[in-house]
């Protein structure tokens, strides 16, 4: 199977990407590497506001990451044209937004970690960084960056 | 216009660099990428101190980030040499010190991006990462490191 | 010496590191760089649960992080299976879980700095972030994650 033949059985849909006039690009390309700008976890196109430790479970905030991966390989598609020429997810940075108390973040992280595997098989397992940050733009419960390796 | 022009039209002086005495370096090359480690905002040649959606308005968040972004390309200078052999800026990542209810991670970032994209023009746009810490080294408000491309 | 002459020559041996069965990799090499996920710091082989600035000293933390950056080691000694191939500890992430009014972070991440320079001398010697987190995974009192180069 190719790569969006296995995200088509996984009843996913690759959103359309628009880069945001800004003073940054949603990805930059450096050698074979591809660094992707955070996104962040968003519900019905808005901002997917909350705190885990909060007023967030750890399962909505493992689904939320699972969004922020869709959203985050809909960008990639759109860096390199051909998901099948990603050679390696190499690095993923998971920031979670958590009160003090709250010390699960790994467990949101699989959200994105397990969609990846499943998509991109071998070379979707990724190294990886989960921590809680003290918050996320626009108080987003999410969000995560990306390093990947184009395959030429 | 030469970036060294571009730099001196916006009133701006790269300051010099003292590489520090410590365990770890300013920056560091790996093939064509140099790594700069974390710079902190100062004031007046110190840390400057305070923690946003506490005791600092974004504006002068923005303004902090702006001056860590000066700091950031006399660093540069320092590794490279000379400024225009910067192929691409690569990668920011930008550590605002938030209080749990501040949300504007990413203007405060600006400060840093929108400098960078006047100086190096479309070798300015750079991927980031942005979003609020519990604290920075020394108390400072803004921490950002980067990864830039040499070009040869 | 060699870096395991100089590793011994420290007290210290590398522990035996046992794949996680997980969604994601301790370490991936991209190019000749190599990314490690961030690892906890562990007491007795449990996350070292704490948080500084609440209820860990800055010395405590400082030996919580020299303690990653042994675990660091070993997964390095792992991925490239001879650390004398390493060219360079390229850049250190180090999160320090950290009560909003800590401003050590620099000192506990000296513990892991120093250490990777004695033991790689001027090849150790990295570019460096290190700023508090909210919490980090398991409650533990530092997470930090490496990128290195492989010298071939």
């Amino acid at each position: 199977m190719s790569v969006y033949e296995r995200i088509a059985s996984l009843g996913i849909k690759l959103p359309e990407v628009t880069p945001p006039v800004a003073a940054f690009a949603p990805f930059v390309r450096s050698g074979n590497q591809i660094f992707l700008s955070g996104h962040i976890a968003k519900k019905d196109g808005k901002p997917w506001v909350g705190q885990l430790g909060e007023n967030l479970t750890t399962e909505l905030g493992t689904t939320a990451a699972r969004g922020v991966a869709i959203d985050l390989m809909a960008t990639l598609n759109l860096a390199v044209g051909d998901l099948n020429k990603i050679g390696q997810i190499v690095k993923l940075m998971v920031l979670v937004n958590s009160a003090p108390t709250f010390t699960e973040q790994h467990l949101v992280a699989n959200g994105a970690s397990e969609l990846l595997a499943e998509v991109f098989g071998i070379s979707g397992k990724h190294a990886r960084s989960a921590f809680g940050v003290a918050q996320v733009p626009f108080g987003s419960c999410v969000e995560i960056d990306l390093i990947a390796e184009v395959h030429e």
